[in-house]
């Protein structure tokens, strides 16, 4: 900014303000207004949009219109002139019945943000391209309550310069938007994969508080100690993952494999001699003796992932 | 602050600098001079106590010698004098070993930081009130290497009042030290519970870029999302433990069990479908669905607590 001539500046808010422009103007439509894709339209009237909606059940819309947005009696009616026709639909057989019905406009962006597989997605994407359509597809990991905040997190793919040009308009879902590449199944996937570490994240805690609660302890008394112990971990996610793209596993942090070996063995004993699960505890003992057998214990823990990876030619 | 007086105001700098005397002053005892004893004298040392070490393989206590520790030839040689005598051996019956050759001091408190189980730290406790000695057991959730900075978690158990004597001296291993009851094999407890979350989040972690690494993706581009998903988990972890302490499982955060039961066993069938073991996602749709069977659909995630809860005549 030091650095800035007046002209610069000048050029700079201009354009500043030209996007700003473009952002508020842009006219969307909402195809689906369940608890997503109202959340979505709500959003968007909120940046200043103007918006049409429209549901297979048209009575739903009716809060929508309350807010300002326009109601079209049905999917084509509610496309045409828009910039961005959003899909957000029960799920992905009623989601490509909508792309079926969407008027194809090459200077349009549909944007599909129907929740399903990798497959799914890279399903509907080959639909929207038969018919010759601009196409995004996208995925929400995120409650509808969180859509517009900095909790939301949004994922798109597809062609780059399409999402770069309706970026603006798409930060109205919430600040961290993410493009992931021009593979259409990548949103559904990280979404999918973040799903199941969030499960798992959640089960493995209440494992461990069914295990305090045999002692007749609280979880109250147990939750600030198991918080710290996960920041922990989570503060090293970056560096886990950077060990497993380098496939160089650091015993610096957590110790080598074969001084886990025991204690593994011993958690899985605690676990079963009080009859909580231990199953996945059992898994991480196999991987770290099967990682010790392969010549390899003197690895950190992130060493077990070359257990844990699937061989290419098993894909 | 605003309402000391003067007289106050001294008093209290008084106090202060007399617990900070006795905390300084007070002669310790380190029985065992292994990676973990060695981090202990040395946290010893460098908060100014006057340290005496011993261990089986004497040449071991060398560097603490050379950093103004005394060695001592014997277990009774090192013991006698000390405020406190800290046992960090191998293993627990290692510690009973040292805890039956301590001389039994009353005005003395024996502090076993020896790892093992709930059972290893109660049989200790059970041998050290047999010889008449005030005891306390405690586990330390760190690496050595952590050992005086605030990463490192310092667990104590056994009377009360003995643990706040002796508070301001166990301070020097890291000032996040916590008292967690009379029953010795607390410490025990939450350092195995906590050691099986953490191998439970990192493989959990491992599973997803697994499955992130069958479609060629690098597990770096993943990375950033996990962090905020896990984030997000870890921010809930209290309220988590406050619905499993009041048996009321809120839908408000992350939507009912009935709506993840379609969920659950599609990131089944993604992760089987791609070769990554998906058993703790079984185990996830299978609590769920026993939830709806029961009628409790309704309920938020962590209504599957329910399923987990080792009942108390199974106990």
């Amino acid at each position: 900014m030091t650095d800035s001539s007046p002209a610069e500046a000048t050029e700079t808010t201009e354009a500043a303000s030209a996007t700003e422009a473009a952002r508020a103007g842009e006219p969307v439509a909402v195809l689906g207004a369940g608890a997503m894709g109202s959340a979505l339209a709500e959003a968007l009237l909120a940046a200043g949009h103007p918006v049409t909606v429209w549901n297979r059940t048209p009575a739903r819309t009716e809060p929508l219109v309350a807010r300002g947005a326009r109601a079209a009696p049905g999917v084509a009616a509610a496309s045409v002139g828009a910039g961005i026709v959003v899909v957000c639909v029960t799920d992905p057989a009623a989601a490509r019945s909508v792309l079926d019905e969407v008027p194809v406009d090459e200077g349009q962006v549909v944007v599909n943000l129907t929740t399903g597989s990798p497959e799914d997605a890279r399903e509907a994407a080959a639909l929207a391209e038969r018919r010759g359509m601009t196409y995004l597809d996208g995925a929400i990991q995120a409650g509808a309550h969180l859509i517009g905040t900095p909790d939301a997190l949004l994922m798109y793919a597809g062609r780059e310069q399409v999402f770069r040009a309706h970026r603006e308009t798409l930060l109205a879902f919430g600040e961290d938007t993410r493009y992931l590449g021009e593979d259409h199944g990548l949103p559904a996937l990280f979404d999918l994969a973040l799903l199941a570490f969030a499960y798992e994240l959640w089960i493995s805690y209440l494992h461990t508080l069914a295990l305090i609660d045999t002692e007749g302890l609280t979880a109250g008394s147990f939750a600030g100690a198991a918080r710290k112990i996960a920041d922990d971990i989570v503060g090293h996610l970056d560096s886990i993952a950077a060990e497993v793209d380098d496939g160089v596993y650091s015993p610096d942090s957590f110790g080598r494999l074969q001084d886990h070996e025991a204690v593994a063995d011993h958690l899985v004993a605690m676990r079963a001699a009080r009859g909580v699960d231990a199953g996945q505890l059992r898994l991480v003992r196999d991987l770290i003796r099967g990682r010790i057998a392969e010549g390899r214990g003197e690895q950190g823990f992130s060493g077990i992932f070359e257990g844990i990876r699937v061989p290419r030619t098993g894909r």
